[in-house]
């Protein structure tokens, strides 16, 4: 088995990769961490408000016994000596301090974006970019690291990368739009959205959002060429926005490829980009990486967002777009919160335990 | 005064239309129709359900008292004789067959889209194409009408069409793609949206209206050459969804120029667009058509909604677009059932009677 | 295996019949009825647009593909030769006429309320009133019929109910006063709650619903006498209110008892009331019935009525009242659409096999 | 003119009280004071971001341009000098400190509820306790102060003390049981209610509110006896709860009553209560402090929220109790931020200086 600890576990992402790794077959959860204010505790006690007795467990899922009763650790003193990976939950600005402390001994799968525009650090999406993960080597040699810092994507580039990757492989891409309505849940907790300022509302802004979605879409699709990553050469062009939804993240996209594609050569592009998929057999792996519904009404959120544990990214309404050059244009729902964070990176983990680069 | 009769006056938009002409210094309601099932009734009664005292009564502001005493006629049987303007409130279906036959003695400003897209039908909007009204003299012409037909745009066709104005006249268009994020209210209540279905939810698909949008765009912004209008030369596509806001549709669009333009210029183009309105002094006008803001939380559904009396759409976050030639992209909220439905009507009623169409 | 007919199985309560039926272990269904307009098609393609495409399927559980190719016959229609017990999920005033039809050959379990208050027939709650189920017999001789109808419960009822057992049991109890804020599913989808009325929006009022609760909740308790039930002699007087919740109905409770009571041994009479439990073992029971909760911040309809299948009433803030002799007050979560319909009403129809009723 | 301060003039509340205090006949606003982050800017400066330009206002009405230009002091250097009365809109904690401070000084009128619960301390409501206000004389001799405090009540008890009002004086009370769906914007904005809690859910708890709404209701309703009050003799007993709504107190209220009422005696306490209103002229007053709605889907927290300035407390509902003795059952709809809030301690200042107190 390999040995896992969870950095940021009392929060929600934290939570979140204590319910994907409940009952793991491959990976054991040997350690906890969090802040200084929970160290010292039993995991139970650091998430239980002491004077009302309220419980600040965040998932759907119930609390995960077996982990409760695990002691939390202070990050800033987590031992990686029989820790075969740690999970990284934390924020970006402590992420940037302490993930390469992590690395210097083990991987680090991460959710924060500390890292991710670095050179020779790739932003892997099993099932999209497996190849990239041989820019961890240089990674390792150039900082002189036992381990690595692999991020994942942001939740919103996720459902687009995926979505994007056959219609490249079939067509080209010349050029991409794509509006965003964003779940709450992609806010966190801290304070998150305040529900004053969403109810009967939208959002028209998530800072930093955009930049990320057009720069990593770019990476992800990109190709690795010696040591590093030649960003896919079409443009992004995004407009994020925050709405009344629990999880799961909706995009309107629009596309311009560069070869002359229809609405049935995009669903089979999109349908035939499931089979023989790399990553079939991993333990936390969606049958499909696509799903394409052709009822018009869908995709929707909150009746799509947990097809196929959370893992799967819908699509629907495939149309001709009418300004585009070859233009055409889909909606998609992907759960931010599972394939987008925690279960996400612990895909990605399988991956690299298959793959020998996590042992 | 000119005299008027609001059809569908029990609905909701018929509502509107009583709120819209409460106290209007130009326009007196002198009869209210509705369907056989209301016929007889004084309106007071006829919005009150007999049995449990409930009163059916949809509009945010106050039932109108100066029109509660007025009795509610057979929209089938409606007299013209006194009546100078009917604004019909009705839905497309039964539109089809009123319109025509008040048209043949008295102008019918619409809500409904029944006749919008007949050639020798204007689709106006005061402030931005009111040279299309030449048009309904043809239409007098061919049908022999003494009164004409002038629907009003669909409502998430106004705030498009509004803002794109300037960009036409500063710089030419090539294409626009737009994504909607449409309040409750433009489904209205028959049943309109289902809370069961809106809540923590996105619909993303709201039959015929991405077609409407695309058409009347086109032929707002268009030419009027003779006795037809020439539709505007640039492509538009739309994808149009549902979200749980009760009033207000945002927009995200991206627009492609002729001529290179940059955020500056922009907002210079729409705010100088208010200036010298040709709506000024129109009772129902707004003070500006459009109104920019750099706030890059705005604009807000909730919180631009209901700007200037609803009849303003606000803009922001406008943004270089980096995926379209000469792209230039934005956010903005328009009112959908005040510049959107009855008030809306009401202000093209006003600028048809200051330039003699209606006496 | 009992062979079971579902009717009105294209409606929401009727599809989760078909949800809580998926792969029973001693139901199977053999027959789908419901209104003409879907007799003769199959159930796929009775809940398919067909213009659009869109599927008519309104449980968050998958549809049930065991199921998705039977034919579907006119409930006017339905032949009981080979069926061993109904499921009724159509209105009270088409079950008003059809649930006699087939109650003269054969069970009918019901979720219509037709029944519910005449002399010879229960409201059965499994683990509250099994007792009650004798009334059947008499219900059979005095309508000369070989089936019987039985009525599930009103869902706002439920919870109520079963929490009020054990109370009743160790104190006895005066009166109840009960604040409900329902769910939006309890009233359906035809057109059920519109989302304009309950967006940033309480309705303090659901005709009859009042009524219904006090009234169910006497019989429930009471106490069958020969042939009659004789109602619980305490008062229960409700205010009922729909909230912007999807499923899971909350309740408010404030109840005076006959003999003094505390925090402690209401919350030990309603955690022991699950022992023993003479429900144990029928398929579709919950291990409690009850499950009292000392997080302050809890039940919570959205985390809680999931609970158990959404078969247990989750009880919190159990504390003493000060205005009623006697009194104390609590908050309960109960899912309305699980418990307290179709899965409920499964769950009874398991009871009546296991006592011979049903066979 | 009475010359006013406003400290915590940038938080919600405070935000609200320029909203109110806005051409306020009587009363200019000469000061605004806050927390030491703001202090030394313009006030338009001290609500906008530098980093982002976003406008951190909160309240539905415009900002206030006539006090945009203010400079905002330090709150704990406030010089009361210039000033005849302070409005205080800080949070408890501070309100302890500072509170005194001006006190000393001159009159303060607040929403905190630091000294709610102190002898020598009314808890005004116009129109229902007026004569408590003598309790200020005493206040001012104990403490040495040539001002006092006056606290306004808690948001949701004010609708409560209200409409038990007449009923008190019409028929005596015995006891009082009550059930809240309080708004969001009751939680404030640091951070309030987070979206991801409430969106789909209700919150059965808020800390200290019940316990707050019992006290507060008996110390209002009671009487004044030399220099102290006598609480009112009748219990009260509160579950408070949280709801998806953005403005409005919703509260289901069961009374008990020493003499016998009935439905059309109760109504007609609660009008004629209206009538000779003592709080009549006052500039922020309503024409009605209760106003009663046969229609029995009323009050809505959406559509009568803002009825009369948001100052009216709105009952419908009203029905005969059947578990109380002499019981009477209704729902109330209570502007929180308006009525409930710094609108009503504009009310109180008001009644304050017609009577002397401030000048």
């Amino acid at each position: 088995m390999i040995r896992a600890a969870v950095v940021g576990a009392t929060g929600i992402v934290g939570q979140q990769f204590l319910v994907a790794l409940k009952g793991h077959p491959w990976i054991e959860v040997k350690s906890l961490a969090a802040s200084e204010r929970s160290a010292g505790q039993l995991y139970r006690d650091a998430i239980t408000d002491k004077s009302s007795g309220a419980v600040r467990w965040f998932c759907d899922e119930a609390p995960v016994e077996e982990f409760m009763d695990l002691p939390v650790v202070n990050a800033n003193e987590l031992s990686t000596a029989d820790i075969d990976v740690v999970f990284s939950a934390i924020d970006s600005g402590p992420a940037k301090i302490l993930e390469p402390i992590y690395a210097a001994e083990v991987p680090v799968v991460s959710t924060a974006s500390a890292f991710r525009y670095e050179d020779d650090v790739p932003i892997l999406l099993p099932g999209v970019n497996a190849d990239h993960a041989r820019l961890l080597e240089a990674q390792q040699k150039r900082r002189g690291w036992k381990g690595f810092v692999t991020p994942d994507p942001n939740c919103t580039t996720i459902g687009l990368a995926i979505t994007l990757k056959p219609i490249q492989q079939a067509f080209g891409i010349d050029s991409v739009i794509m509006t965003s309505l964003q779940a709450m849940s992609g806010a966190g907790r801290s304070p998150g959205v305040i529900g004053l300022d969403i109810l009967d509302n939208i959002i028209p802004y998530i800072p930093g959002e955009e930049e990320k979605v057009q720069i990593e879409t770019q990476k992800i699709l990109g190709i690795l060429e010696g040591d590093s990553i030649r960003p896919a050469g079409f443009a992004v062009s995004c407009t994020c926005t925050r709405v009344a939804v629990l999880e799961g993240h909706t995009e309107s996209v629009f596309v311009s490829t560069k070869t002359p594609c229809d609405v049935a050569s995009v669903i089979k592009a999109m349908t035939e980009y499931n089979s023989g998929l790399a990553i079939a057999g991993l333990p936390s792996a969606p049958q499909n990486l696509i799903s394409v519904t052709t009822d018009p009404f869908r995709p929707q959120p909150r009746l799509d967002r947990d097809n196929e544990g959370g893992m799967v990214t819908t699509v629907g309404r495939v149309r001709q777009d009418t300004a585009l050059k070859n233009g055409i244009k889909y909606m998609l729902v992907s759960h931010n919160t599972k394939m987008g964070a925690a279960k996400g990176a612990v895909l990605t983990a399988e991956m690299l335990i298959r793959d020998g680069y996590i042992a």
